[in-house]
């Protein structure tokens, strides 16, 4: 059996696009190192590439594999419709991507239009966060340069005589291994991608080559400037303040939670902060009367702040008159829309934001509703809005996420400081934007979904914590929460921390669940799990930023070669050597398929061999958590905060007989870090770690696990 | 206070037109009494009214109200994203129809994308049958001629500087009549209604005069060519057969109705009956062995018969070889699709269904799959599929369903015979089609609201009943059947009548309720609702058929002056004169809304005051329906079928003092039937009531109720 057979034959379709209409195939032209450009058309003046703000990571670029031709033929026509792009697709060659698909893993035989929308609710493609890139396990990527609504046939669509001619159908050799809902999407034939763009009288397409998938989304990450890196305590614990807290409110459950070792890095303030929210001032209101006084009083309590906002600027804003001629020809909620297109938008808004909230201590935002509202009310701008910049609003709503990051991006990396926070809408190449996206849905079965997708898109997401059904919830969810980009508890619509009350209306009565301290004892077991995690995390994200592999992926993108992770969405790494497999409220246990190589079970220390699908049954205060065979795996202390010097005390554990030297990252989280190396070695031999080149780090007890 | 105040004022928008861009405002041309047609721009060559199979009813149009001059002004323009058109709305004018919305009744203040769609789940405008056409408060429709998937902006978009600019807001008229939900869409401000058509370069746009809103939707009919009449025994009651029942068990169950009393005209078949569905061969199945003896037994007992089938054409099928030349670039489940827009392709498929079916007695068809598929697995052709006739695959979805019906239309009207059918999509213009749409869908409030939109689209619809939650479930569903276009019973997936068992599992392992006998017995008394009121509900028809007069339509369309109407979407008018207020499973009672006038229960006698709100506890075997005061209500026997001589012997009811007097009408179920005018008199003075012109109507007994 060679490798070549499970992963599909890329080109497989070249015999079907023979006989398709007139289209044109194009020729590639090599951009960067195993990237391809395609011209088709004449490609539209407005697109993600077009407006870009961070150019290619060169430097990550020139280390990747050599791919030494482009893999994938590409056609294209133009029609009063728009533009048309054709694929092939090989037998078995399964599609993964398209951005934030809370719904469904593999894209293969599905149409996704790719519009922007908030809380989709059906799998048709509409999402916070469309992206119109995919990868194949075929091992390489591709990217439509376009900022319109396109719609992706990914396969399955049949042409007219394909089955008389006598197309073969390989054998669909992954579906024993997939849920039996699978089958009828045809895997085994040789079809192809279909991608229409609206409007467009042409399009530019990147093919990114691997040659693994895994390398192909590094690629592409890479290309869009390497992923992002948070600063160290972004990756600590979040916590959002009931959306009505004052000032005072506010301190007051901050020093709770150091009195209650809850551990918190980031207090979050919803829209209450502001003289007007639905549109939004930016402008403090008397409810936070020092502004100033407490950022620095929760600063010195090891907190940073972040402001919730959404652009919409109202007319009350200081900045509103300045941004009337920068701005769309609609409003929302009585507030302009500024042209992010248009730098002098970004540059109004943005300087606004700096001197009334970063020169303060502001550590970042929550940029809310700069998605669409076709499910939500229509609140938003019509598509047919047009823009100073020349954009129409279709345009703008696939880019205005991404360029309203921009407007802040500018803000903090003036100020040579970095940022984490939070965005409702991103699109294209948003790999270096330290922003998390999250929802107004709250399944927790897509809210993990969403973590294991995230990856092939390079874009970040966050299952956060509101209140729960039961306690149990509470636990599954938070503990999902914990093993993901951004660990948020997001209470904005609760007075309590919803370990003292699950139940929305009581804990706004302040009817607190009886013996609600063991709850919020397992909580904060949950949550110094994370604490614990935070050096491992934070060099998964420092190998984002260097190499463009995702933090969190799918168990596919390491084992295509594998069917039986083909379809996995309830399991994903995190960095290289864990493998999470969470729970969901109501199931006393679950089957978790452990990929080749042995697995350690983190919480027993069991092993398990690889390839092969166990049962588990996990205690309620447990996240299913595995550990790959060769791993050293760095512990911090459980601490309140990531400045606490125990965030830097190491217990180390070693999996397994020949463990790879492990590196960590010194960083300062300024704005140029310098990244210093960390390495943890073992001798199996000696049976002794040694840890070298840290400044802050240190390793204070070492276990090996076999 | 004026009309003119309640109805808002069309054009009331004028003001913000002139301010907009540099769209070209249109002139309109007289095309038939009270309808204009705007040519803008380049209009495309296939649309719903250029690809039609009926000329309007000039007959009907000749007789409606004249209305001096076109009542709104319109105004377009083009560019690359195709076709945008806007017309002015007045402050407190209310938007209606735009098809078959199952999620919302008023649209004001909504964005709809027409997009053609199975089982559509948000409220986004995908429905099986969109239709570019809306009417307003104001007392006039505007159908946009297009075949593509427009989108409207139902007002309440607000364009940079409305409100700074101190466009007059009116006080929102009906706000405390409304449910609060709607307070946040605006209705107290002139707005617009903006019209984006994808890909064209122009376009058609007819407004209808009303004056008002019942004779603009009146008007929109009679152009279409005048509403559907369907034969007699189409207003019986349907049963459709499980599945995968074969002959015998189709004619044992057909006897078991008529042993047990249980009313039925129309058996319906299932994809079974053929022997390969799913594509579709259209040939008899070896498990029907005699279709033409069966046909001719089931007739025998008073039946007629209906077949299951979708368009898509499998290699097996006789005619598929046919076909090849006359069809779209894609298929569908290894089928064909029929290019209907061509007359050869509709030749083919009728010429066989004629020969096959229709000849032996098939009365008529249930069209399925006709619609799209992207909520339902992505089965059907893309929207980027050519035909031979030039259409793109969106359009073709546009207008699939009704050139699919044209195709049968024509084999049914060559032989001067009438049909009823089902159809799982329509569109624009579909008014004289006598096919009704349905779904897989299965909320009972969404199938209620329904029968109340489609009278603003020349639709119909029925709210099908197949199993059940409970025996309340089932009887509730039930009497919204019974009081829709068509009383369809869809068993396709239990082997036993759902009166016998409502839980699907037990009904196909024949566990039967215990005391179904009970159940079963309610059931009929429903059944035999519907019976009595054929008679009643055929004159409605054949209004519709005549004047456009929908038969089922919401109370806005009779009380637009009344605010309290406007959001009523759980209610709605059956004729002239019976107002239906179906209940819901679980619920014991219910507010029920009268406007103006007096009315009468159905059930007690009991008189009413008009515009209040009362509340009512129907017992579970009634269905509450309240009668206008001054109704003659002709009643038939409680029959089997139609044709039973009981169905034209009435019991008259006479509600209160001044009754007009009713008109029936003769129908021998004919192609061409005469419609001999019956006219039901009541003398207050003498209280004795005259029957005039009848042949096979009698009236024989008559009951004054004051």
């Amino acid at each position: 059996m060679n490798r070549r057979t499970f992963l599909g034959t890329a080109g497989g379709g070249g015999l079907l696009l023979q006989t398709r209409r007139s289209a044109a195939q194009a020729t590639a032209q090599a951009v960067h190192p195993g990237v391809w450009e395609f011209r088709l058309g004449t490609p539209e003046k407005i697109t993600p590439v077009a407006t870009r703000r961070y150019p290619p990571a060169e430097a990550g670029l020139a280390k990747m594999p050599v791919v030494a031709s482009c893999p994938v033929s590409v056609s294209g026509s133009g029609s009063r419709r728009g533009y048309l792009v054709w694929i092939p697709l090989g037998a078995n060659e399964i599609v993964y991507g398209l951005g934030l698909q809370l719904q469904s893993l593999i894209q293969r035989g599905l149409k996704k239009k790719l519009r922007v929308n908030a809380d989709p609710k059906m799998d048709t493609g509409d999402s916070h966060a469309p992206t119109p890139f995919y990868v194949t396990t075929a091992g390489y990527g591709v990217l439509i340069d376009t900022a319109r609504y396109a719609t992706f046939y990914c396969g399955g669509k049949q042409r007219k005589g394909q089955a008389a001619a006598g197309a073969q159908a390989s054998a669909a050799i992954g579906e024993n291994a997939l849920p039996a809902a699978y089958r009828r999407r045809r895997f085994g034939e040789a079809s192809e991608v279909l991608v229409e763009i609206p409007e467009a009288e042409g399009v530019d397409l990147y093919v990114f080559g691997g040659p693994t998938m895994r390398d192909a989304v590094a690629r592409y990450n890479l290309f869009s400037g390497g992923g992002a890196l948070p600063p160290r305590w972004g990756l600590g614990v979040w916590y959002r303040m009931k959306g009505d807290f004052n000032q005072e409110a506010t301190l007051a459950l901050a020093a709770e939670f150091r009195a209650r070792h809850m551990p918190c890095d980031v207090i979050g303030l919803e829209p209450g902060w502001q003289t007007h929210a639905y549109s939004c001032t930016y402008v403090w209101d008397k409810k936070f009367p020092d502004p100033a006084g407490m950022i620095r009083q929760l600063d010195s309590a090891g907190y940073h702040v972040n402001l919730w906002e959404h652009a919409f600027t109202n007319p009350a804003s200081p900045i509103h008159e300045a941004l009337i001629a920068h701005s769309g020809d609609y409003e929302v909620w009585g507030g302009l829309v500024p042209d992010f297109l248009d730098p002098e938008a970004r540059k109004i808004f943005g300087g606004f934001h700096e001197k009334e909230h970063v020169a303060l201590g502001v550590s970042g935002y929550k940029l809310d509703e700069c998605d669409n509202s076709d499910f939500t009310g229509n609140w938003s701008w019509p598509e047919i809005a047009r823009f100073p910049s020349g954009a129409d609003g279709e345009q703008m709503h696939c880019l205005f996420g991404l360029r309203y990051q921009d407007a802040l991006e500018a803000v903090f990396e003036g100020r040579k400081q970095r940022t984490y926070g939070l965005v409702r809408s991103s699109g294209a190449l948003a790999a270096p934007y330290p922003y998390v996206l999250y929802s107004d849905l709250y399944d927790h079965r897509e809210f993990v979904r969403g973590v294991v997708n995230m990856g092939f898109s390079g874009i970040l997401w966050t299952p956060e914590l509101r209140n729960a059904e039961s306690t149990e919830d509470l636990l599954r969810r938070l503990q999902s929460v914990v093993l993901s980009p951004l660990a948020q508890i997001d209470a904005w619509y609760i007075k309590n921390p919803p370990w003292k009350q699950v139940e929305r209306k009581a804990n706004n009565a302040d009817q607190l669940m009886p013996g609600w301290e063991e709850i919020e004892a397992k909580c904060r077991s949950v949550m110094e799990l994370r604490m614990r995690l935070v050096p491992y995390l934070h060099a998964a994200f420092v190998r984002y930023h260097r190499s463009g592999v995702p933090p969190f992926r799918a168990l596919v993108m390491d084992a295509p070669e594998d069917p039986a992770t083909w379809a996995i969405d309830d399991q994903y790494m995190a960095g290289e050597a864990l493998l999470v497999a969470p729970m969901f409220a109501g199931e006393s246990g679950r089957a978790v398929y452990l990929p080749a190589g042995d697995w350690f079970d983190f919480w027993s220390g069991r092993r398990y061999g690889g390839r092969q699908r166990i049962e588990i049954q996990p205690p309620l205060e447990q996240i299913p958590i595995f550990v790959k065979s060769g791993t050293i795996l760095p512990l911090a202390q459980p601490t309140p905060d990531t400045r606490d010097a125990g965030s830097f005390r190491l217990e180390v554990r070693v999996y397994g007989e020949r463990p790879a030297a492990a590196t960590l990252y010194e960083d300062d989280d300024s704005g140029a870090p310098s990244l210093a190396e960390v390495t943890l070695a073992w001798d199996p031999a000696a049976k002794t770690g040694t840890i070298r080149g840290a400044a802050r780090y240190d390793a204070v007890a070492w276990t090996p696990i076999a």
